[in-house]
């Protein structure tokens, strides 16, 4: 089994709540990375769409992060609210004991609606390029000994993470103040990308705000995905990039492409960001 | 009170259900406007966190589509998910009496984190710049007389929209093709812009498709928004388009900017669509 299944697998039946063993492996800074946290979410969901007689790929999803969850066990608990003919949705709690009391706290609550991918693989009659990547081997590779600010990212060792230089010049005090990092992105242990695991590479770069000279961590408050395809073995090309940093909040985008060149999903999350003050920035 | 605020009044107090009255004014093709149905989710959203002693501007909300919300009473169901120093979070059902038997059907599920906009009114460190459009009296009135495929959008009787001439071609059978739409918009009762309206001017365009040549009904699936700003009064300029249209689906991004050129809100939707096949397309 791969650590990114391992991750995700769930105990109890689907149709009923749900156990799930958060492990340190997936820390980021003080919590569980939102990424994996979401992943298990629409895993959850879908195996209780399923149960309930409904398509099994996950279309699009939100995840919003009400506290920071921490390793160790936690409950889900998924309720199916449609199925139909062509989609169904559901939605799920994820709960865990609290440190300071007797009583559970939630840490995120999801929703997603499901159907068959197969059925969207359709012409594609509009698509975003794919970025114009230097070859991963001439990439920066993002792993917890290259940079100080790697350190406590645990998920870094999941993962194979190849930084175009042109957008991690933050990585050694040179942001391009550009609002985009591009990456190639792939699991460490090998295991292929498929539909499943997209919602995870949704979420597992660093903030896009490192390109805007903010090394603090960008915490996320929603994250809302898309995914438009199942992708094709090897790479998958990633870009994140934002538009609107006002005040304490900004919307951070995500696009990846798999091995073909084709888009297979995007996201939008908003996070919280402490701007350095150094930046300036006007009304 | 004003055709909007009669429109997401609630009956019931704060903290339990709600009714509302979905009335036959915000119809648009067989179904009550999506972004009125999600003002109205995030209005009782607000209101129960209000009384559980939150903030009370929804930052970003979510709005799953179950199925077709028709004009008559509706009941909503809110549930305070968590109640936090500078932020809540909360879900809501939006239910009807099912015409085809004894039982309910669930029209919309969503969720929504409310903060407090004042204190994210801080500097804008980067921003979308708005859209050249020529002055309102210069653009095209969308009205229900001027053209054939508005004649059942009772929704444009609530609108003054006045669309940017070099993306309204799609009206007389010349869609630009660049998969975007710009528009002045505002009530046409006159009622000021604020953030308790931004989620329902985010879906109350035309659906984006109409510039790529496909003027059928684009039915939402999923619709998340941000609200970034408290509007200033005024026009509000709002853009929307699309990258992605695969198979039978698209994402449709909409960008609001208020009368002083400020980002005010954003949303992207996961919506259906057939594309005409005389528009070709390739793998």
């Amino acid at each position: 089994m791969s650590e990114f299944d391992d991750a995700v697998a769930l105990g109890g039946r689907p149709g009923g709540d749900r156990t799930a063993s958060l492990t340190e492996g997936w820390v980021i800074g003080a919590a569980v990375n939102g990424g994996i946290l979401t992943a298990l979410a629409v895993t959850a969901m879908r195996q209780a769409v399923e149960a309930a007689g409904g398509h099994g790929d996950a279309l699009v999803f939100s995840a919003y992060f009400l506290s920071a969850a921490q390793p160790g066990p936690a409950l889900l608990r998924p309720e199916v609210l449609r199925t139909g003919r062509s989609m169904s949705s559901a939605s799920v709690a994820v709960v865990q004991a609290d440190d300071r009391g007797p009583t559970e706290v939630e840490r995120l609550r999801a929703m997603a609606t499901f159907g068959d991918l197969d059925a969207q693989a359709g012409p594609v009659w509009r698509s975003a390029p794919p970025p114009d990547l230097p070859d991963p081997d001439a990439c920066l590779r993002a792993d917890r000994s290259a940079a100080d600010f790697a350190r406590a990212i645990r998920l870094l060792d999941r993962l194979d993470l190849r930084l175009d230089p042109r957008t991690a010049g933050w990585a050694v005090g040179r942001p391009s103040r550009e609002g985009r990092i591009r990456a190639w992105v792939r699991l460490a242990d090998g295991r292929e990308p498929d539909a499943a695991s997209l919602p995870f590479f949704l979420d597992a770069l660093m903030p896009v705000t490192f390109d805007l000279g903010a090394l603090g961590w960008a915490p996320t408050i929603e994250l809302t995905g898309h995914v438009r395809a199942r992708p094709a073995p090897g790479w998958l090309r990633v870009e994140i990039s934002t538009q609107n940093v006002i005040g304490g909040l900004l919307e951070e985008d995500a696009v990846i492409w798999d091995s073909t060149g084709a888009v297979v999903a995007q996201s939008r999350q908003l996070a919280g960001v402490r701007m350095p003050v150094a930046e300036g920035g006007g009304a």
